[in-house]
C-alpha cells in the first residue's frame, strides 16, 4: 500500500485544470513506491503518472524533476515531468508537492539476458553523456557521508561479524576516494524494477529519487550488481557474460578511462556497501507510519562479501 | 521534392554522437515541405524528423525550436527538439542549421467532421493556455506589417477587381487593431495538413515555422477558414456545425472574451488576408530555383470575399 495521501477524481480534476493536458478520464491508486503517493492519471491528450512526495525534502524535489526534464530534452526515455500555467514542475495537491510525469510503456524484465544488459549499459552510457550539461547540484544523499551516518545507526543491531564487516568496509572505502573520476548526475538507484523494457528494447528508465552527483561508474556499478548476478537467489557472483554486455555496451558509447577501469572493484563493494546499508536502515530503524516490504539486508552482506573476496572477479583487465 | 541538402548515412552517424537518442537505424528523405530539408530518423531509442534549415531567418530558429520545446513540456502533443551534448537544439550538418524533433504517431485528416474540429479546439485552447508561459518574442513574421509590404509587390500582378478588393482589405483591417486581446505564441498556420489524428483524437500538431506573437482569437480564425469550410472545393463558407464545434471546444478550455467575440469577424478576415497575400507572392514571385507547388490564391480570394460580405455569417452571437 502506498497511497499515504488519497485524491478524489474532482480534486484530480480541479487540480488539472491548472496544465494543458486536458480533462482527466481515470484515475488509479500505484500500489508499488515506498516514499510517494502514485497514482496511474489518463487524459483524453496522454498517459501520465500523479506524485505526491511524502517525505522527501522539499529541497531536493527540483534537483530530481529538473534532472528528469534534463535527460527527455535530450532523448533519454524517462518520465517527463509536466510543467503547468505557471511554468512550473512542482505544485501543491492536498497539502503535498505534486508532480505530474509521462508515463513510460513496457514492463520490467525480471530474468535479464546479456542483450537486456546491452541495452542497459548502452542507454546508462547515453544518460551519463546528456548528464553532463545538467547544471542542478545535489550530492548523491546515499553517498559517503550517508553510510558513515547509517553505520553508526545499525552497527548495534549487528551480531560482531556483520559489525566487523562494516568497519572493515568503511575503512577500505575511505581510503578510495575518486574525486577526479568522472562525475555528474546519476540515477544511482537503476535496479530491474526501475527499468521497462519493450520488443527486447529498453522503453523507460524511473524513478529518479534517489539520484545524485556522483562518478558515472559508480552507477554502473550498482547496475551491475543487480541486473548481473548469476543468481540474485543463489549465486551473487557477477554472471561473466552479462557483466561483459553491460560494460561492453557502455563503454562502445563512453568509454570507461583508465582510472574508472582501476576503480571498478571498489565501487562494485561500495555500491553493496550503500544497499546494504539502506535495507539495514529499513529493517532497524523504520519511520514511524512505514507500511512497505522490507528487503532482506543479507543480500547485499553477501555481495559486499563476494566483491571483497580476494578470489573477486571483478576486476577489469 | 524537398530535399535542397542531401545527408548520407555516414553523415548523420557522425552528428549523432552528439547526441543521446544513439546510432541511427534509418534515414529516409521526407518529400513534403517548402522550406526545409527534412529526413526521417530512427534510432534503436525513437523516431524523429532531422530538419536542416534552408531559408528560415537564423535569427528567428530559436523562436520556433524553444516554443516547440515549451510546448512540449508543457504536454502538448508536438515535436519534441532534442537537445545535443552541448545543451543546444540547433546545431550545424552539411553546413546549415539543423535540429532533431520527435516524430509523432498518426495522419492527416481531409475532411474533418464536427468531432475532429472539437478536437482541435481543444487543443488549440490548451496550447494557447500553455503559451502565456513562453518568454520568446517574435512578431508574427506573417502580420500586418508584412501585408502591406507583400501587397505592395503582388498588387502590380492584379487584375483592378482584385486589386481593388486588396485596397479595401488593407483598409478596412487598418481600422481595426486588436492591441487589448488576449496574445501570445500562436502557431499562425495549423492547416489540416499540419496535424495528425489517430484513433480520433489529435495526435499532434507540427511545423511551427510561422509561429509568431499574435492575438489567440486570429490562429482561431486561421484554423476555422481551413478546418470549417462547407467545401474547400466548392463552397468555402464557414460550416456550421463544425465552427460551432471548434469554438465551443475552444471555449470550453479558454472562455473567449467579448472583445475577442466582437473581433472574430475582422479576424475571419485577416486570416484570408494573410493566406491569399502569400499564395499571390509565392506565384508571381517565386523565389529562385523554388521547385514546390503553388497553392491557388484563389481559394483565400473567395474566402476573403465571403468573409467580407454584409451577409456573412462570421458573427458570433
Amino acid at each position: 500500500m502506498s497511497v499515504f495521501t488519497p485524491v478524489s477524481e474532482s480534486q484530480l480534476a480541479a487540480w488539472l485544470k491548472n496544465y494543458s493536458v486536458g480533462a482527466p478520464t481515470r484515475l488509479e491508486p500505484i500500489a508499488a513506491g515506498i516514499e510517494n503517493t502514485n497514482y496511474f492519471v489518463d487524459t483524453a491528450q496522454g498517459r501520465y503518472v500523479l506524485t505526491l512526495f511524502e517525505r522527501l525534502p522539499a529541497a531536493e524535489l527540483p534537483f530530481y524533476l529538473e534532472f528528469m526534464v534534463h535527460l527527455a530534452r535530450h532523448g533519454i526515455p524517462c518520465p517527463a515531468p509536466i510543467a503547468d500555467h505557471q511554468d512550473r514542475y512542482l505544485s501543491t495537491l492536498n497539502g503535498k508537492p505534486a508532480a505530474l510525469v509521462t508515463r513510460l510503456e513496457g514492463s520490467e524484465v525480471e530474468h535479464p539476458g546479456a542483450a537486456h544488459c546491452a541495452e542497459l549499459g548502452g542507454l546508462l552510457a547515453r544518460m551519463h553523456l546528456a548528464a553532463r550539461s545538467y547544471g542542478g547540484y545535489l550530492e548523491n544523499p546515499r553517498g559517503p557521508k550517508w553510510w558513515r551516518r547509517a553505520a553508526a545507526e545499525v552497527r548495534p543491531f549487528l551480531d560482531a561479524s556483520r559489525a566487523a564487516l562494516l568497519d572493515a568496509e568503511l575503512a577500505f572505502q575511505a581510503q578510495h576516494r575518486f574525486a577526479d573520476l568522472p562525475r555528474g548526475a546519476v540515477h544511482a538507484d537503476l535496479f530491474r524494477d526501475n527499468a521497462f523494457f519493450r520488443d527486447g528494447r529498453v522503453s523507460g528508465v524511473f524513478d529518479f529519487y534517489f539520484a545524485g552527483i556522483d562518478c558515472f561508474a559508480y552507477d554502473l556499478a550498482v547496475c551491475a550488481n543487480d541486473w548481473c548476478l548469476v543468481d540474485p537467489e543463489r549465486d551473487r557472483r557477477l554472471d561473466g557474460a552479462r557483466t561483459q554486455a553491460l560494460l561492453a555496451a557502455y563503454g562502445a558509447v563512453r568509454a570507461l578511462e583508465p582510472g574508472e577501469r582501476a576503480a571498478w572493484p571498489v565501487l562494485l563493494r561500495a555500491a553493496a556497501l550503500r544497499f546494504w546499508l539502506s535495507r539495514l536502515h529499513d529493517m532497524h530503524l523504520p519511520r514511524p507510519g512505514e507500511l512497505v516490504k522490507v528487503h532482506d539486508p543479507e543480500h547485499f552482506r553477501e555481495i559486499l562479501e563476494l566483491r571483497a573476496a580476494p578470489e573477486s572477479q571483478a576486476r577489469l583487465a
